[in-house]
C-alpha cells in the first residue's frame, strides 16, 4: 500500500506540469471551436529546434562518455521496436474487421518514436529533478528505424504470401484484380510516394517480390525529424557548439515545446473523427498499447539499471519512447512502404489517441513508477 | 504650471522608448517604399505568444489574489466598452456623409481592445518602473466583448427600425431593393462570413429580426487573440507554468512586441489610402476618440484608485485599453455581425489612425498624466 | 616559419566553430538527400533580426563615438566595392566563353555584401575574443551600394557602345535582332522587374541611353536586408533601444545565425548544378576572387590601422565584407539593372561557391592572419 500511495502522489503532482497543461489546453480549445492556428512553418521550425537540441545534447554527451555503457540500452531499444510490430501482428491483426496490413502498419507507427513525446519526457524529468544520461535522446533512431523496417518487411511478406495463394487458384488477370481489392485499394489517397518502386525489387513474371531494407532505412534517416537530430548529434560530436547550445537551443527548449504540445492537443482533437471510420479495436489498441510497450521497455531498462548502472531517468526515457508513436517521419515512410494500408487507421490511432495517452498518462506514470521504485 | 511641466517632461521622455520607436520606424520605412516584409506566420505566432504571456501573467496573479479587488475595474471596463459605442452612435453617426451603420461599427471597433496596444502599454509601464496589478491584462475581454455585442445589437435595431419604416410605405419587393441600397450594398466585399445567419433569428414573413447575443460572444471568445489569452489565463490558474513563463514567454515579450510594432507601423501607413475613400469625419473621430475614451476610463479608474486602492499603473492600463481599437478579432466579428457596414471605414479609421494615436500618443500621455498626478 | 605555424594553428582552431559547423552540416545533409526544410518565412525573419541587430549595434555605437574615425574605413569600403567590379570587367570578362555582361554582373554581386557572411564574421570574432569597432557592421552599405551601382553603370555603357557599333554597320531592324542575341536573350527568365525602364532614360531615336544612378541606390536601400539594417541603425541612434537589444536581439543572434548557416549550406549544395550550365571560368573566379578582394580590403584596412588606429578586428570585418557576395538584395537589383545578364552565372557562382568560400575559408583565414600579425 505504501508503494501505491507514493506512486499516486507522484503521478498526480505531474499533471500540473505546463507541458501537459498545454497539451490538454490544446484539446480543450479545439473542442470549444477556437480559431487559433499555429502556422505550419512555426511547427516545422519548432520540431527542427527541439530535435537539433536533443541531438546536440546527445553529441556533446557522447564526446565525453564511454561508448560501452550505451550498448545495452541501444540493443534493448532495437528489440522493443521490433517486438512492438509483432505484438500488433498477433493481437490487433487478429481482431474482427481489422485488416492485417493496417494492423501491421499501426504496429510500425507505435514502434516508431515521436520526437515531441520524447522532448516532453526529458522536460518532465528535469522538472522532477530526476537525472538521466545526456545521451538518452540518442536512443531514438535505434528504436525508430528497426520498427519501421520490420513493419514494412512483415507487411510485404504477408502480402506476397497472400498473392501467391490467390495466384495458385486463379489466372493472373483475376489475381491482379482480387489482390488490389483484398489489399484495400484506397483510391482516395492517390499520391503514394513514387519511391514505392524503390522498396520492392520487382521481377517480371515472378510473384516473389523481395523487400529491400536499405531504402527504408535511408528514407527514415532522411526524414526532417531524424535529419535534424543526426545533424545535432554530429555537430555535438565534431564541433564545439556549447556557446550556441547554452545561449539558444537549450533555453528555448521548454517554451517551444509548450507551443508544440498545444498544436498536438489541437491536432489530436481534430483527428478523433477519423477514428470513427475504422474498426473500434483501434481505439482499444491505442489506449492499451502505449502501456504494454512502455512496461516491456521499462522491464528491459531495469535489467540495464541493475547490470550496467543505467540511470532510472534513462529507464523512463526508454519506456516513454516505447510508449510513443511516430508523428512526423513515420507516416510518410509507411505510406511509401505499405501503400495498401489505410492511413486513417494508423494515423488516426496514433495522433488522436496514442500520442495524448503517451504524453499525458504514460510519462507521468513511468516517472511516478521510477520514483516510487527508487524510494521503496 | 508645475503640473504641466512635470507632465510634458514625462511625456517627451517616453517617445524614446524602443516600442514607440519601432512603430514610428515602421511607418517611415513603409513611407520610403521599403520592400521589407514580416511574414504573416511570424505575426500570428507573435500575437499568440504576447497574448498567451498576458494571459499567463493574469492567471498566475489571479491564483494569488483576492477576487474582490477586481470587481470594480471589471465593471468599469464593461461600462466603458458599452459607452464608446453609444458615443459613436450620437456623434460620428450624426455627421454629414457618414452612414449610421458604418459609424456604429466604427464605435464597436474603437470600443473593442487591441492586444498589441495593451502589450505596448504594459511594456512602457515597466520601462517607467510604474507598478500595476499583474491581473490588469485580464480586463481585456471585459471591455472587448461588451463593445462588440453592443455595436452589433445597436446596428441591427437601427436597421430593423429603418426597414419597418420603409416597408410601411412600399411593397415588399421595393422595400428589399431600397434597403439594400440604403444599408450600403458593398459588392466588393463578397465574402461575408457565412455565420451572418447565425446572428439573426430570421422569421419568414416577419421583418422583426431579433439579434442573438450568445453567438457574438462565442465568436469573440473563439477568435485567435482572445483564445490565446484565455488559454494562458486558464493555464496560469490551473497549472504551475512558472518555469516556462520565466524561461520563455516573459523574456521574449519585449522583443516580439518590437517586431509587431514595426508591422503595425507599416500596416498603418499602407491603410492610410483607404481613408481617402470615406468621409473626412472618420479622420477627425479617430484622432479625437482615443483621448475621449481614454479620459473617461482614466476618470473611472481614479474612482477605483481612491475607493479600492487600484494602482495608478492599473488606471493607465484601463485608460489605454479604452483608447485602443481592435485589430485582430474585432474586424471579422463586425463583418459577420453588421455585414452592411463598410469595412474601409472602420478598419481604415482604426488601423491607419486610431492605433498609432493610441500607442504613440495616448500611452505616453496617460503614463505622463498618472506620474504627474502621483507627484503633484 | 614561426608566423606560418601561428597562422595555421589559429586557422584550424576556428573550423570547430558551430557557425562553420552548421554551414558544412547543411551542405552534407543536402548532399545526403535530407528532406529537412527550413521554411521561407523563418529565413526572412532571421535575416530581419540579424540585420536589425547589426544595425542597432552600429547605431548605439555611433551615438557614443566620434565620426572622424569612421571616415577612412568608409572610404576604403566604397573604393573596394567599385574596384571589385572593374577587376571582374578586366579578368573574368576576358575569359573564353564568358559573356561580358554576365561577368560584370558577377563582379557586382561579389562586390556587394552578404549580411549573413558579415554576421558570421562578427560571431567568430567574438568567439576568438578579438575586439572590433561596434560600428563596423555599418560599413555594409558603403561597399554594397557602390558595387551595385558601378556594375549596372559599366554594363549599360558597354551595351550602348556595342549597340552603336552594330547600328553603324546595319539597318535598325537587323541591329535589334543582333543586339538581342549578342546581349543574351534569356527567355527562360521572363519576369524581369518592370522597373527596368526606370533605370534607363530612353530617348526615342537616340541610341545613347543614359543610366540613372539614383533609382539603383534607391532600390538597394529599399531591399529587405538594407532596410532592416538602416532601421536598426536609425533606432540605435535616435531612441534608447538598449533594453530590447540586450534582452532579445543580442542573445538570439548566434542561435538564429546557426539556422541561417544551415540554410545557406543546403542552398549552396542545391545551386551547384546551375554552375554546370555556365563556363568553368566562373568556378575559378568564385574560388579565387573572395581571397583577392579580401586581401585588397585587408591591405587598405591595415593603412587605417596604422594611421587612424582602426582595430585589427575592424580590418577583418572590412576584409570579410569584401570577400562576401550578396545573397538577398543584390540579385533582384542586378536583374532589374542588367536584364540581359544570365542569373544562372552570377547567382550560381555566388551562392554555390563564393559564399561557402567566404564564410568557411576566408573568415578563418583573415582572423588567423590578423591574429598572427598581432602576435608577430
Amino acid at each position: 500500500m505504501d508503494f501505491l500511495s507514493l506512486f499516486l502522489t507522484d503521478f498526480v503532482k505531474q499533471l500540473q506540469s505546463p507541458t501537459l497543461g498545454f497539451l490538454i489546453g490544446g484539446m480543450i480549445i479545439a473542442a470549444l471551436g477556437s480559431e487559433l492556428v499555429i502556422p505550419e512553418s512555426i511547427c516545422s521550425i519548432i520540431v527542427f529546434m527541439l530535435l537539433t537540441k536533443i541531438g546536440l545534447t546527445g553529441g556533446i554527451a557522447i564526446r565525453n562518455s564511454t561508448l560501452t555503457e550505451m550498448v545495452l540500452p541501444i540493443l534493448f531499444a532495437a528489440v522493443v521496436g521490433i517486438l512492438i510490430v509483432f505484438i500488433a501482428r498477433y493481437t490487433l491483426a487478429k481482431m474482427p474487421k481489422v485488416k492485417t496490413v493496417d494492423a501491421i502498419a499501426t504496429g510500425g507507427l507505435f514502434g516508431a518514436v515521436s520526437g515531441s513525446t520524447m522532448a516532453a519526457a526529458l522536460t518532465l524529468l528535469e522538472e522532477q529533478k530526476m537525472p538521466y544520461e545526456a545521451w538518452a535522446g540518442a536512443l531514438y533512431p535505434f528504436m525508430d528505424i528497426p520498427a519501421l523496417v520490420t513493419a514494412i518487411v512483415v507487411a510485404n511478406i504477408y502480402l506476397n504470401k497472400k498473392k501467391n495463394r490467390v495466384a495458385s487458384v486463379s489466372t493472373t488477370q483475376e489475381s491482379f484484380n482480387k489482390q488490389s481489392i483484398a489489399a484495400g485499394d484506397y483510391s482516395d489517397q492517390p499520391n503514394y510516394p513514387s519511391n514505392r518502386q524503390e522498396y520492392l525489387s520487382q521481377q517480371k513474371g515472378d510473384t516473389d517480390n523481395r523487400v529491400k531494407i536499405w531504402p527504408i532505412i535511408k528514407e527514415s534517416l532522411q526524414g526532417p525529424a531524424l535529419s535534424a537530430m543526426l545533424l545535432g548529434l554530429a555537430l555535438g560530436i565534431f564541433t564545439r557548439p556549447e556557446s550556441v547550445y547554452k545561449g539558444f537551443y537549450d533555453p528555448a527548449f521548454r517554451g517551444l515545446l509548450s507551443i508544440l504540445m498545444l498544436v498536438m492537443g489541437m491536432e489530436a482533437w481534430s483527428r478523433l473523427g477519423e477514428l470513427r471510420k475504422v474498426a473500434q479495436w483501434y481505439v482499444v489498441y491505442s489506449v492499451v498499447a502505449p502501456f504494454i510497450h512502455g512496461l516491456i521497455a521499462f522491464g528491459l531498462g531495469m535489467i540495464a539499471h541493475y547490470t550496467m548502472n543505467f540511470s532510472m531517468g534513462g529507464v523512463v526515457v526508454l519506456a516513454v519512447i516505447a510508449s510513443s508513436s511516430s508523428d512526423i517521419s513515420g507516416p510518410p515512410t509507411l505510406r511509401a512502404g505499405i501503400p495498401s494500408a489505410n492511413p486513417s487507421a494508423y494515423i488516426g490511432a496514433s495522433t488522436a489517441i496514442g500520442t495524448p495517452v503517451a504524453i499525458g498518462i504514460c510519462i507521468p506514470f513511468f516517472i511516478g513508477l521510477a520514483q516510487a521504485l527508487g524510494r521503496a
